[in-house]
């Protein structure tokens, strides 16, 4: 018999799914990148420049030395006691890794961890999240994961029973959201941000949403915010926090709380609370609401995407329903511990008084206002081009410009059957090589056209990046102005 | 409102996942340990002997010395160029972070890679395949992974549309893949190895199964076969994997082979052989037959569980059906890249000629040579405890005896509600401080019961578990035998 797996047998959930972040203009790039490779004058440029994805090291972003020299010495801890090491490493990085070290039960960084992560390193984590909120934080709600993705879907397999199980979810979104409802076979319930004020969240927009869903039976179980927003780089008020954990309260959802930039904010008008902060303050605890924050390394100033580590802190649920999300983390057994040490070390730094202090402020502050310059930069070229404006990137990764196409660029990319926002991203790359994601991607209201471009390439690239997308901005203006 | 988020409203899929590896024993298990940390005199052992999770160095098995140094130089890459390195580092592992570096697009160990793992390190693991099983092997079919279990997940995820979709899986497995077809919502279709003649995998019995399933409405898309066999250690015979392969093709089914026993075969009479390669050898090419192998590099002599790497190599599928895989791949982003890397070096270790070679040789041969003493001990002291039989360890880490209980023993259990074998595993437990896994965990046929046995603990600790089990079984037979 013939094999017989073919694309219409395969499960649908999967065909539904999409990741734009990674989706068609993305392999067109990488296509793009071979052919200059064999043939250097294929194109009018030499080089893509990806700005769809918030990968600070693929573009040239230096990791950050000491939490580099910590992890050399926990991969191979027999160096520790030589002498050659104290030439190589720091005092404290030797330090960390000796106490990281007997964190770990038998020192074994090669063996399977506890299902939630090392105690040791949760204990790190707890501590550290304490500090920064001014609230307890219990190192068995810590659960480590491969990046934050995974966290995410593992909350939405405990919640998602069937396509009437609701996720809010804030339009424009972070495709990882609508991708893992759509896998788990539940429905996104939209809310959209509100561009003209800067991305702010109305509880008033999610209420309205609620009641729209329930009126189509759907059971709304959970809201996901994204603070720092994602891809719209707002960062929420404190007393709009209280009133999104107010709505939660009161109607009984999980409060999915994305706060993975939680160290990206580039205004000092702006400042980043935890929801677990927000909620405690406003004296409710563990009865009164569910509440799960996901943690990455993957972003901050230290942006170590490619080592996958991450955690969720989860509070708020019955210890029976504990133990079936403690059994979904066991089904993989546990997240890599290289990740592990790594999600410990960025939650609790070098300090004041430590070797690396002084070296290690100056690689994070340096990311820290280059990244805050490029965002600046950025968002004043997009709001100089002919119909485009563009939010403020208060926080986060990128910015989201929307794009006020001329009929002609509708009508001309309707006929090639291609989203408009596709259809301009698409010739943005063949012209120039830069690399944005369509608006449609993320969501936006009907009949609005945006992209995601990250403030990710580095700084001496980006007045090239300017030159080359205003040029081809005006001509393709020129080719399509009504 | 009160949080609305209770065990009666999560999804049923997760109540019904199961996962005995780390279930209610491990979890007495843990508790026992802190109690005897805090009070050592509470039992009679000092030390909790975990044999229920092939974790081998948790249990004190030393890391391959060249894998941790590529893996240390390449977190750091700083030190490649300074002088006190050539002190600490062999040559060729300073060589081989170079080669590896260089493989890495801007040699960012810190970045996301392509969905499917960084491209120069699928060269090398592809060139592996192709060295051990004789014929072609193709980097892009090369999907790299946390370990294996996500990619058994992406697989039922990909192949399971509802309860009618069945997999056929052996009895006993491991219960990945019976957890794994439940949050998936599929059926599991089990096959019973034949214990009688060394846990045989019986074609009439696949076609049996395959039948009776058919004839209950479940579609079967897909076989899976663990080899060498876990918990059940036996290694197929070429002829026995031919006609497996054969049975896949005429039914038109994926083999989902799980391969990550493959270094971990400890008799002489029998050889590892890949499913690919029998297949291929069988003239059967990518038109003929879905064939997906897993690998990790948790398991082999390197037992690097806690670094969560691997791959599988997915052929014979049409190239959209590839396409939603990589885009399953795609919304994780990536696997880890410590990982990769280390996938990599355990494809390719060092070879005759290399610095490390000899060393790396005797690090490896002493492993295995001491992992199959561990396997005939623990075989033959079983084997000479009242009512228990146990095959032969001829591969991969496991031992699964069949205890025959007597009816007092079995009447004792039911009278606490309690299945039998879990009965004598927590008697065990709380008697010795020893861990198994019961049968149950696994499946078995009804009426036999089984459990578990790691062949990891440490050589020097074997003798005292033999006495501690000798012991406790002789009491537990004076006290229940019928």
């Amino acid at each position: 018999m013939a094999p017989q797996v073919t694309v219409d047998s395969i499960n649908p959930k999967v065909i539904e799914c999409q990741y734009a972040v990674r989706g068609e203009i993305v392999i067109l790039a990488q296509k793009l990148q071979q052919e200059i490779q064999a043939k250097p004058e294929a194109y009018p440029f030499q080089e893509i420049l990806y700005c769809n994805i918030g990968n600070p090291q693929s573009l040239g972003q230096k990791s950050i030395t000491f939490f580099r020299e910590v992890l050399a010495l926990c991969d191979h801890p027999a160096i520790l006691a030589k002498s050659e090491t104290q030439a190589l490493f720091s005092a404290d990085s030797i330090e960390r890794a000796r106490k990281i070290l007997d964190q770990i039960p038998g020192r074994a960084t090669g063996a399977y961890s506890h299902s939630q992560g090392i105690k040791g390193l949760r204990d790190t984590i707890a501590a550290a999240i304490e500090a920064r909120d001014g609230f307890p934080a219990d190192p068995n709600d810590i659960f480590m994961t491969d990046g934050a993705s995974p966290a995410v879907h593992m909350m939405m397999q405990l919640l998602i029973r069937s396509e009437k199980d609701g996720i809010l979810c804030p339009i424009p979104q972070y495709p990882l959201y609508s991708a893992s409802i759509a896998l788990h076979g539940g429905s996104l319930v939209p809310y959209y941000l509100d561009e003209a004020t800067g991305w702010v969240l109305e509880v008033s927009e999610l209420k309205k949403q609620l009641q729209e869903a329930k009126s189509n039976g759907i059971t709304v179980r959970a809201l996901v915010v994204i603070n720092p927003g994602n891809p719209t780089g707002q960062v929420l008020a404190e007393e709009n926090q209280k009133a999104i954990v107010e709505f939660c309260k009161e109607e009984g959802l999980v409060l999915l709380a994305d706060e993975v930039y939680q160290e990206n904010v580039y205004v000092p008008e702006k400042k980043f609370h935890s929801f677990k902060k927000v909620a405690r303050s406003m004296g409710y605890g563990e009865k009164d609401i569910h509440l799960v924050s996901f943690q990455s390394v993957s972003k901050g100033y230290y942006g170590e995407c490619g080592k996958r580590g991450g955690y969720m802190e989860v509070t708020g649920f019955g210890a029976d329903v504990r133990e079936h999300i403690y059994k979904l983390a066991s089904v993989n057994l546990c997240s890599n511990i290289t990740g592990q040490i790594l999600a410990s070390l960025v939650m609790s730094p070098p300090k004041v008084g430590d070797k690396s202090y002084e070296s290690y402020i100056a690689e994070r502050d340096g990311i820290l206002s280059s990244l805050a310059r490029r965002a600046k930069t950025l968002e004043d070229a997009f709001n100089k081009l002919e119909g485009i404006t563009c939010n403020k990137a208060e926080g986060a990764m990128y910015l989201f410009p929307r794009i006020n196409l001329p009929k002609k660029a509708i009508k001309a990319a309707e006929e090639v059957k291609t989203a408009p926002d596709l259809f301009y991203c698409r010739r943005l790359l063949n012209e120039t090589g830069i690399v944005f994601v369509p608006g449609s991607g993320f969501g936006q209201v009907p009949g609005t056209w945006h992209f995601r471009c990250t403030i990710l390439p580095q700084e001496e690239k980006i007045p090239a990046i300017v030159t080359r997308l205003t040029d081809f901005h005006k001509r393709f203006m020129d080719e399509f102005r009504d």
